[in-house]
């Protein structure tokens, strides 16, 4: 299995996606890595390394910045790192593409490189969400901020799909991100998918409420992207202000510092937890192929994962299975 | 200073909300307070009690549940108990209303009772969400599940005047919610948005993403009501289920069960700042009177600080400087 990194994405690029490749390659033997970007920068990164048979380099020129408008540069850099390795994808060269760089640059390489699906009117970004139990799919989280009802329609037999494959589970529980569990309640896109999702050949299990979200009672959360990015970041944001919150508080006291200590386990396993960098990225469904966008700070254990995620969507063949449950939609 | 009090509204009405009214009342004996709904379900609950001269009854024969059409409900419910709670303070037979009802219902009710303050599109609900460091505002958080620009723009002036007035902040710091700090992010809604808020007499500081929304640093974020209410209930979702997942962990093993117990001050102090039943409401603002929405679970603790609340937003003022704010508007 194949798999290109663009090693010029990202805040911490090329160090920290070298060290991720590097620490993946030199872990998982039957992965080979090519690492997309500046072959001499790539190169420094590594030239303190023994040299490792699964790693190699492909030189892209050029690379697309965080602040550029993605579909303009897109079109100026066709010899960015970022479209290059989609490139590679697209050419059956790789497997798949892990990228940290510009996440609208990568969704215009996605679909102008490697091509949507047919019948797929808006690829979108499927990310993992930690519950009390097991983590849960939410499905846009940005890639499209304006959504219209059939869009969403489609983001569940994606997000129904992806849960099927890479996650094995039978008959995933799709659930509709809403205001209320009702099926009036909501504003006019979400009343109008819920009709819909009602119709789509998913296991639609109603309306969920963010408060129900780390309850882990369902398999894949439905949204459009505005609403999913909000989430997201105000469940990461929530997340670690309340455990700032809980740290301040513990270090009030001589004897809640000493529970603090005591409890430190603790602390460190449900941080992990709700670690982003644990999962390393989100794949963007309804390409032809398989492209997992990082978070833009991520570090090498983001990247190591992100393509543990690639290998296991390969392995899982996430994009036939996809293509099938598409198929049966029409 | 007189409250009425919607007896009727709420899952644990007529008890829990009986039960907060004669508290507030008995604590604060310049809060006179009227119980609104049936007379005689209400006089059971104070059998018991000895009798306050801050407290009484004011019948209405009708209720509206939570499961009605609220428009429908209160066309056809003229003697309901939040119809006539609100029309009390349209008659100025009272200062504020608090009602742990339909939502829906005491939003109609606040329009077509009370009205909306002149050139106020849509009237919207503000509410106290917990951070770091003090609480902060959100606006829209469910009054307008479908807005227009110009409606944000109004909730932009609306939490901006309520900030100043009941919190006593000079020139408050208002935010708008989005996907990313810059100006161009957002769906079209938001974009426009961006741009109007430029413009309105108020402090604008920027977009403002979910994961800085408990660091404090702005004083009122806007945004439109569906937005708002998964913020909302995502927050307290993720809050909730952090809390959880670590006394999970936390009982895990013998010494971190240990340290809990020695953390449990700072643990209670956490879940006294997220707990919403310490804030008792959230007011609904753009109408000529003072109304306080409460959650439907709402106890008698929570009630109790809704009162209060709405007994701060008539001290402070807030009617007669948001219609002056309004007016700088025009």
């Amino acid at each position: 299995m194949k798999i290109a990194v663009d090693a010029m994405g990202g805040d911490f690029a090329p160090m920290e996606i070298v060290a991720g490749a590097y620490a993946a390659a030199q872990k998982q033997k039957d992965i080979f890595i090519i690492l997309v970007g500046d072959k001499i920068k790539i190169e420094e990164q590594l030239q303190n390394k023994p040299q490792l048979a699964n790693l190699n380099i492909f030189h892209a020129s050029q690379v697309i910045e965080m602040h550029e408008e993605a579909a303009l540069a897109y079109k100026q850099k066709k010899d960015s790192s970022i479209a290059v390795a989609s490139r590679l994808v697209a050419e059956h060269k790789a497997d798949a593409v892990v990228s940290a760089g510009s996440t609208g640059a990568q969704l215009v390489a996605g679909i102008f490189e490697i091509g949507r699906m047919k019948g797929v009117k808006r690829p979108a970004i499927i990310t993992y969400l930690p519950t009390i139990k097991d983590d849960c799919l939410v499905i846009d989280v940005g890639a499209n901020a304006d959504c219209k009802a059939e869009y969403l329609q489609q983001f569940a037999i994606l997000g129904s799909a992806y849960a099927a494959s890479v996650l094995g589970k039978e008959n995933p529980a799709v659930a509709l991100l809403n205001i209320g569990s009702e099926e009036e309640k909501g504003n006019e896109l979400y009343k109008e998918t819920h009709k819909l999702l009602k119709k789509a050949p998913i296991n639609f299990v109603g309306n969920i409420e963010g408060r129900q979200l780390l309850a882990g009672d369902v398999d894949v959360i439905v949204c459009d992207g505005f609403t999913g990015n909000v989430l997201l970041k105000t469940a990461e944001g929530v997340a670690m202000g309340i455990l700032s919150i809980l740290k301040t508080e513990l270090m009030s006291s001589a004897l809640t510092k000493m529970g603090a200590m005591l409890a430190a386990p603790a602390f460190r396993k449900v941080k992990k937890k709700m670690d982003y960098k644990e999962r390393g990225g989100a794949p963007l469904l309804g390409i032809n192929g398989i492209s997992i966008i990082c978070h833009g700070s991520s570090n090498s254990q983001a990247i190591e994962n992100a393509i543990y995620l690639a290998e296991k969507c390969v392995r899982t063949k996430m994009i036939e299975k996809t293509i099938a449950s598409l198929g049966k939609e029409a």
